[in-house]
C-alpha cells in the first residue's frame, strides 16, 4: 500500500463519544417529547461523534462525482451506449443534470472528476482531469486494472476529497457516472459479501430480462476467471472493480481521516464503501447512506455494512442524487440540534413535571 | 353543511390529466433513464395534474398550524399536562420550535393559529387567534364538540388556507399541536377505518404500557357512549374529534378546491385528511403523504387513504415537521423537472439509439 493511502488509514479514529453523549443530552432538553423526531436526532448525534463536536454542522457541502468507463460493456452489460459518459460529463458540465439540479437546491457544490474515461475530454473546463486509464480493461479477459491502477485511484479520491477538505467541507457526498459501472459493482458486491451474482445484480439503467440474464452470465465469467479474494479489498479492486470505485473508495478514507461525515449514494458508491470498508473496517464510522437504491446488491452491501438508509425513493440514478438529498436531511438534523429552544429556554412544562 | 363548506366542496375537481401527460413526457425526456428517480417523478408528475400546469412549481410554502386541547385529557391519557399545549405556542411565537426550525431551513412560513387552546393566549402576538371554544369536551361523558363547533373549526380551516392562498401559495403543509390529540385522532381513525381502538392507538408523546391500555379504553368508553356514524365524517369529528383536527380538515378542502397541493404530516393530520375524505373523497387526490409516523394508527390512515408516504424516519412529533420534510422534496421534483436537460438539448445519446 502507498504512503498516503496507510497514512490516511492510520487517521481513522473511532467516534468522538463525549461530543455524542453532549449531543443526546440536548437533544433530550429540546422541546419535544424525547426520541420523537427518531433517525433526525440519531442523525445528529452520529454528526457529533464524526466531526467530534456536540454542535456539528453540514453547511459546507460537496458532492464528488467520480467518472470512468468499463471495458466490460463490450459484453453488452448496458442498456446505454459508453460514449454516454463523456457525454454525460458535458451536461454536469453545462449543470443540465439531475445532481446539478439538486446540488443547487441544498446549497452544495458539485466536483467532477475524469478519473477514467474512455473518451478524449482533457479540453473539457470546469472537471478535474485525473485519468489513470482510458476506462477499465474487459474483466472477461482479465483483471479490469492492475493493481498500480487500482492504488492510483483510490489515493486519486483521497487528495481530492483531501483538497475539497481544505477549501472548507462540512460533509460530503459520492457520486459516480460510467456506463457499465453497476456490472463493476455488483461483481464487487457477490464477492465481498458473498453472494452469487445473481442475487445482487440488478437492471442497472434499464436492461430487460435477457440484458439481465446476460450481465449476470457475464459476472459469473468474470469472476471465475480472475478469482478475486474476498478478504482482500485492493484485489477486488483492481481484478473486477471500477477507476471511480476505487475513487470513491479514496474519497471515504480521506474524509473519515478528517473526521468529515460521507453520504454514500447508491450501488456504485455501496460498491466503493466496501472498498473502503475492507481497506479500514473503522471507515464504516463515517459512512451514512442517504438513501437504498433500486439495484437489488445496494441492500444487501448496505446490510453488510451495517448501514441503514435515510431515504427509499425508488432511486437508481447515481450521480450522488440519493446522497444529495441525503445531505439535506443531515443539514435539516443540525439546525434541529443547535437552534431548537430547550424546555428551560421556552418555559415548556416537561413530561411528568 | 355551510355555504362555505358546500361551495369549497364543490370547486375540488379531477387531477388535470393533460398536464400529467405532458409532465410525464417531459421526465422521459430528461437526462436519465427512463423512471430512474423513482417517487421524485411520480411526485413531479401528480403535482402538475394538482396544480395543472406541466412545470408544476413549489416555491411559496406554508405549514398550517391548528392547536387545540382536548378535555379527554381528564382521564389521564397524555404523559403531558394540559397546559404544555399554550406553552408550546408561545415556543413556536418565538420560533424555538422544531417545526420553526424546519421552515427556516426550507424556506416556508408558520402560520400558527389558536382554534382551541384551553388557556387565553388573547394577547400573544404574531398568532391567529380563531379560538371556537377553549378546547373540546371530554368525549368519555358526551360529545366532544356540538354540531355548529365542528362546521365552524372546518370553515375556520377554509377560511385560514384561503387568505394563504390570496397572499401567494404553491404548496401548503399541515401542522398540529394540542396535548390530548393523539388520543382524539385514534378515536377517529378507529371509527372510520373500521378498526379496533386498540390497533390504532399508539404511546402519543410518550406512554407506558399501563397508560397505553388506559387510553385504549378511554378511547373503548367514547366511541360505545358516542356512536359515531362512521358513513358520516360530520358526526365523528364531532363526537370523538378535535377542534384543530376540523381545522386542517378544512385547510386540505380550501387547498383542493384552490388546486394547491396539501402535504399530509402525521397521525394528528391523517386525523383531519379522513375527515376531509369522508366529506368529499375527491380531495383525496390533492393529498401527498409527507411521512409515516411511529404512531401504529397513521399507516393503518394512509392505507385507507391510499397514500403511500414520502419518508419513514421513526418520527412522531406533529407540528407539520414530517410535512415540511415532504414539501422540501416536492421542491425538488419540480426543479429536476423544470431544469433538468433533456437529451437532445445536451447532446446525450438516448437508450437504444
Amino acid at each position: 500500500m502507498s504512503n498516503l493511502i496507510n497514512e490516511t488509514i492510520q487517521n481513522i479514529q473511532p467516534l468522538n463519544k463525549v461530543a455524542m453523549d453532549l449531543a443526546k443530552e440536548r437533544q433530550d432538553s429540546l422541546t419535544k417529547p424525547t426520541g420523537c423526531l427518531g433517525r433526525l436526532e440519531e442523525l445528529s448525534i452520529l454528526l457529533a461523534g464524526i466531526q467530534a463536536n456536540p454542535r456539528p454542522q453540514v453547511k459546507r457541502k460537496a458532492v464528488i462525482v467520480m467518472v470512468a468507463d468499463h471495458g466490460v460493456v463490450a459484453e453488452g452489460t448496458s442498456a446505454y451506449p459508453q460514449e454516454v459518459t463523456a457525454q454525460m460529463v458535458l451536461n454536469f458540465v453545462h449543470g443540465g443534470a439531475a445532481i446539478n439540479v439538486i446540488s443547487r437546491q441544498i446549497g452544495a457544490r458539485v466536483v467532477v472528476v475524469d478519473i477514467g474515461v474512455a473518451a478524449d475530454i482533457s479540453d473539457y473546463a470546469g472537471i478535474l482531469h485525473k485519468k489513470i486509464a482510458p476506462g477499465t480493461q474487459n474483466m472477461c479477459k482479465g483483471p479490469a486494472m492492475t493493481l498500480d491502477q487500482a492504488l492510483r485511484s483510490i489515493e486519486t479520491g483521497i487528495e481530492i476529497v483531501n483538497a475539497e477538505i481544505q477549501k472548507g467541507l462540512d460533509i460530503v457526498s459520492t457520486g459516480d457516472m460510467g456506463i457499465g459501472n453497476t456490472t463493476a459493482s455488483a461483481a464487487i458486491c457477490a464477492v465481498i459479501t458473498r453472494k452469487t451474482p445473481d442475487g445482487v445484480t440488478g437492471r442497472g439503467t434499464g436492461l430487460d430480462d435477457k440484458g439481465l440474464a446476460k450481465k449476470v452470465a457475464t459476472i459469473d465469467r468474470a469472476l471465475a476467471l480472475n478469482k478475486p479474494n474476498p478478504a482482500d479489498a485492493l484485489d477486488v479492486l483492481a481484478k473486477v472493480g471500477g477507476l471511480e470505485i476505487g475513487g470513491l473508495a479514496g474519497v471515504i478514507l480521506g474524509a473519515a481521516a478528517h473526521r468529515v461525515p460521507v453520504m454514500i449514494d447508491g450501488f456504485i458508491s455501496g460498491a466503493g464503501a466496501l472498498i473502503a470498508a475492507g481497506l479500514c473496517p473503522q471507515a464504516k464510522d463515517y459512512m451514512i447512506a442517504g438513501h437504498v437504491s433500486v439495484e437489488p446488491g445496494h441492500k444487501t452491501l448496505l446490510d453488510y455494512l451495517g448501514l441503514k438508509p435515510l431515504l427509499d425513493l425508488n432511486m437508481r440514478l447515481g450521480e450522488g442524487t440519493g446522497a444529495a438529498l441525503g445531505m439535506e436531511l443531515a443539514e435539516t438534523s443540525c439546525c434541529i440540534l443547535s437552534e431548537m429552544a430547550t424546555f428551560a429556554e421556552a418555559g415548556v412544562s416537561n413530561k411528568g413535571e
